[in-house]
């Protein structure tokens, strides 16, 4: 038991604010009751707000592995095409869950180094002239790349190609943090999780769906029951929920969407492109490389680091657990051991930002790893300047 | 907001008892870090124990009505016929989602005034020559009418049949209130949740899993995801899981296995026992109707009671909650309006069972409903005694 | 440790709410920094309404205890005469404490079976021609006899008498449960603390202040330093405060405030003389005797009730906490083992009232004391009568 | 209401661990049953061994004020002269009071700038032939000004001086912070508080008291009642108190008892050191000076940075309030606006100091303040060779 604070910085679960641990320590109430239907509107109607819709939300019991789930069992059937895109490994996993379920994913290969291409999606489209594809599935945030699709782009891509194909777009490291506007860019369904810029702990996921996604679910043959949209749709309205909710996380979910109102969502989004700017202005400075190479793809949510050649990450993080109490995320499947991931979401400030520069840089030193001095003074730096046009620009 | 605490005496969600709740406002940890997996090993080796299986539990992010989703597409392929028993209306739900998973349920019908009948549930597989049944499923403690089944009769029943069935049970609401043995009693999937015994908030739900039920699974051929066994069990082995798990819900998890062995098992199965005794004697003393009918069938969980022909079971309720702070179970479906359902499972105690049926009692006056007064009385001279018993039994 | 929740039936500290509980557990913040000044404030203003004065209020860190020291040595030089009433346990305590720095404390005797009597006080200030008596001590509520002084009419009595002393009150146990009006009945210091009526842990207490007691705190010669109203009053202006207040307990408090505005002082007043009148009833129900002898004088906080002669309060006391983990209330000092008390005071309500004479009456069954059952069911009836009344008055 | 979290860091109160509040944050018992005995006796006897004494130690519901009161009226008689050093704020706001209370104070007069000096009091006591002085009074770690009063040379200077004063000493900010030793020093009476280095919210103040001090409790003559000892300890030996004691904060110091045991005393005062020892070479390195003047009273606690000329501290600190969301206190009395304090106690550790040296960092240049840039690079360096060495030694 180490004193003071651990420093979660791996890019999700985020640091759980206290207010948001508080509220969820209140008793279980009747899902059932009249007290309850408060509680389930303010929450449904507070998502649609984060989600930038005004179509129903559904929220899950669950991991954001099950809203990936939902989205695909609600609007497809066995052996559908998908159109999926490589970004990273959770592109790759939410492909490996379509093939479970019984899809046919056409995989775009990436590079695990930017976000989704939307002319490459566009191409392959076009070249789609039966629509055999029923959607296009695009994670906005790579969480294991740090790495930012265009997610209106891709829907003018798709509209470009002038395909029917859903659009369904993994929110799950991006809500809540970086700008997301579900019905402004025609996403058909948007996934999303609890743990990452809603700061709660895990245990929720979300689907936010479009009238044509709705449309869909009406014909879709994959069996469902628990992920099923139409049986939610009904007793959300007044509130209530088709089996017993996690009423507790509901109550934090309200006091999560609470902070985002309090804070404004564009200062949200501002704070996480200022931390994700200071960041990589670090990295630079110790000499290590950004795992993400395209600038318009940057992301303000997390920051994955190249180790140097010849040095693992694993063991660099090993040694800032150990000596600074500090958890980074870890190098996924075919970056393991090669790049480290500096999660800078949530609940977060300058100062914790700070901290956990210097703990990477204190880090690098101690584990023997190649690097120059002089990260977080870098970063200080630039969070003077940025501080100074955010506030600016917030009165 | 009345003062006071309100009773929440539904058949679960249960009351939460504040170390339950302290123990999940803590901060999120790094699910992938070696700090979790103590975590994790702690709950999966502790649900092990509350199940009594050595074979492995797996633990979702989700509600019990996950759980049941899990058990048939883990064993099950399209078509599959599954016998099943109308105890009530959780196996009605129970049934559809079956139906909606694309299986082929055979429903014995019931009529919610008793457990299961082993011998019927013989009966209907000898007839089934061709073994096209694949699996029984049979609700533990129908939590909308308060009947039990006779789990082990059941397996008795399959054996004496000969029939190789897979037996799957429903303990949503009956694991750590109700005497139960997955092992001994030959379960194949047992079904639970977290929020009534094991006195959490909803959101986690579990699968015991036979080693019969594990071979199936290798050939069950729905279409599965995030309730997949086999990615479950291999990080599971280390105390990890596949996805991010409701990490904060996990802390909880451990808190309350550390209460029922601190309460031991076999007390807390005779506490609830003593609590459904003198809920039922005080409902006779009112000159009420218990709903089960079959003595050998009563819950120690919750007790259903019908109301007085012509009088309203929720206009009942929502005069107890109105007067008297405390919600009480509706009844469901087929009793809609007919019944009302008292829970006294979890962390509860001879006072609130007092203040409960003092609270049942008066809203009987207050909504003019015929009965006799009394009850408490009689329910308080019935814990006097059994309390004698049961304290001399526990000494 | 028992399963359920301990019904803590003293006559404070009470049942503290969720609410409050969790207002506590937020981190401490800069007792000088600006964020400070608005809980201080609110702290402070809110108090004057409890306490209905438009006085200064000053809030220590410390027991009741403290609060009764400083009215003393804020007001009074070595020496001087103080008219104290002896109502029972906790006025002779005060009167000890009297003592002990150094006054001289003039003692009404009492039988401990009701509250002081005006005609009384007013007959010895009459005898004090030379006014050498500087103040006339009374507790309003006596938590160790539960019985309530007239607090208006012992102003009038000090008005008939012609007399200039103080007017001091002990409102510890019965602030936010009885009415109590600082400023209209003429009280020049009231002493109060924050875990009865305010539903706080222990750990505030509170001098009301008239402009009568401030002035004479200009010639005091007691010494003083902690208790030094003038220290407060400055800082107190802005909601600081001299030396480093109990920050967390500030925040609970504002947290009590907001309740009790809530659910209104008047509704609060009634619900408590409700409870009290429930619970004679019951115990003239079960035969025994209640140890207030004058029906004016009951209180809505506790029932002191006589045991039967020959029998334990204290053996009776450790059968209901070992059977029914419920904590009553002593008998202290004159009626040590004669009495024991319950509590029905704070953030309370019927159901919880039903089950502590439950408790109660189950417990003189256990422990072989001789009563009639049937307690608990008048309780009830007549908390229907008296419900009906009070829903009416409050709509 | 800003993102992330506060970074509370003036010297005390301390940032509280989410243990410690989450202990505070359970139901409040009953303080005169069974179960309250062993929260009382588990925080008595710990705090024995945090002062290292073995002798009693008391407990008080109030400020560290209330405790410097106790001390005093315990053992003196009004008129006393009580020699006392003047440290800084603290020391004379400890001055203060003994006049306030009619003693008779000698203060040897300080410059604010380093700890008690051993030989100006031997040299003091050596005039003092007719042994009029009652008590040697000091401050062990002086929260104004980050100077360490050495306790064990001024123990050996009174012995040196053939003097029988009582040795007091205020350790309100030292005590679980730096090393500090009750019995093995000679100290007779040692004030300390609760919201410092025992990591809890202010509330709580105590007492350790030597034999010789008990012994000169039964001749003095202060009025006292609250205070008094001789009412404690009776109590306590039970582990009860005679007035209802803060119960929950208990609950909070058993918690921190359990903290500092599983770090070990040892480990916790090194922590302090080196964070002293990387937050003067910060300030040195933004060429700032250190307000203490004497390496050997330098303090782990708190370090006191004087402001270039013609700077306000106090403008500065609300930059880095109102920017960085960071509380650093403010210079008090001589030295109002010429200091800024950082706090660096408590449940505090690496990354936290560098967050807080960054804001202070930041700050400067925000406001204007002439600096060099660098100081946290400097301490990231300090704190790689002292962690080195302080894991070495642990090892």
């Amino acid at each position: 038991m180490p004193s003071g604070r651990h420093f979660l910085q791996i890019p999700g679960p985020s640091n759980v604010p206290d207010r948001i641990l508080r509220a969820i320590d209140f008793p279980t109430i009747d899902h059932r009751g009249p007290g309850f239907a408060e509680v389930g509107r303010a929450a449904l109607d507070g998502m649609t707000w984060v989600f930038g819709t005004e179509g129903p939300v559904v929220i899950y019991p669950s991991s954001g592995t099950g809203a990936w789930e939902a989205a695909l069992v609600n609007t497809l059937s066995p052996g559908d095409a998908v159109l999926m895109y490589e970004t990273g490994h959770f592109a790759t996993l939410w492909k490996q869950l379509a093939e479970r379920l019984g899809l046919n994913p056409l995989f775009i290969e990436g590079d695990w180094r930017s976000g989704a291409d939307p002319d490459a999606i566009e191409a392959r489209l076009k070249e789609d002239k039966a629509h055999a594809i029923k959607a296009v599935c695009v994670v906005h945030n790579e969480t294991s790349t740090g790495s930012v699709s265009p997610i209106a782009a891709i829907r003018r891509a798709i509209d470009a190609a002038g395909h029917p194909a859903l659009l369904m777009v993994d929110t799950i490291s991006s809500l809540g943090s970086l700008d997301y506007r579900h019905d402004e860019w025609g996403v058909d369904v948007t996934v999303s999780g609890s743990q990452k810029g809603l700061m709660l702990p895990p245990g929720l996921s979300f689907n936010a769906i479009s009238a044509k996604a709705l449309a869909a679910s009406e014909q879709a043959r994959l069996p469902k029951s628990y992920w099923a949209w139409d049986h939610m749709l009904g007793p959300n309205e007044k509130g209530y929920f088709p089996y017993t909710p996690a009423t507790n996380m509901l109550y934090g979910l309200n006091e999560a969407i609470a902070m985002l109102r309090e804070e404004g969502l564009s200062n949200v989004f501002a704070r996480h492109a200022r931390h994700g700017a200071a960041t990589r202005a670090a990295v630079r400075a110790w000499g290590l490389e950004v795992l993400c190479r395209n600038p318009n793809h940057y992301s303000g949510v997390l920051t994955a680091v190249v180790m140097p050649e010849g040095h693992s990450a694993d063991a660099f993080r090993a040694v800032t657990l150990k000596n600074y109490d500090m958890s980074l995320g870890n190098g996924l499947s075919k970056v393991t051991d090669r790049v480290f991931r500096i999660g800078h979401l949530g609940d977060f400030n300058d100062l914790m930002l700070c901290a956990t520069l210097a703990g990477v840089e204190m880090g690098l030193r101690d584990a023997g790893v190649p690097h120059k001095a002089g990260g977080v003074q870098v970063a200080m730096n630039q969070l003077g300047r940025a501080s100074d046009t955010g506030r600016a620009a917030a009165e």
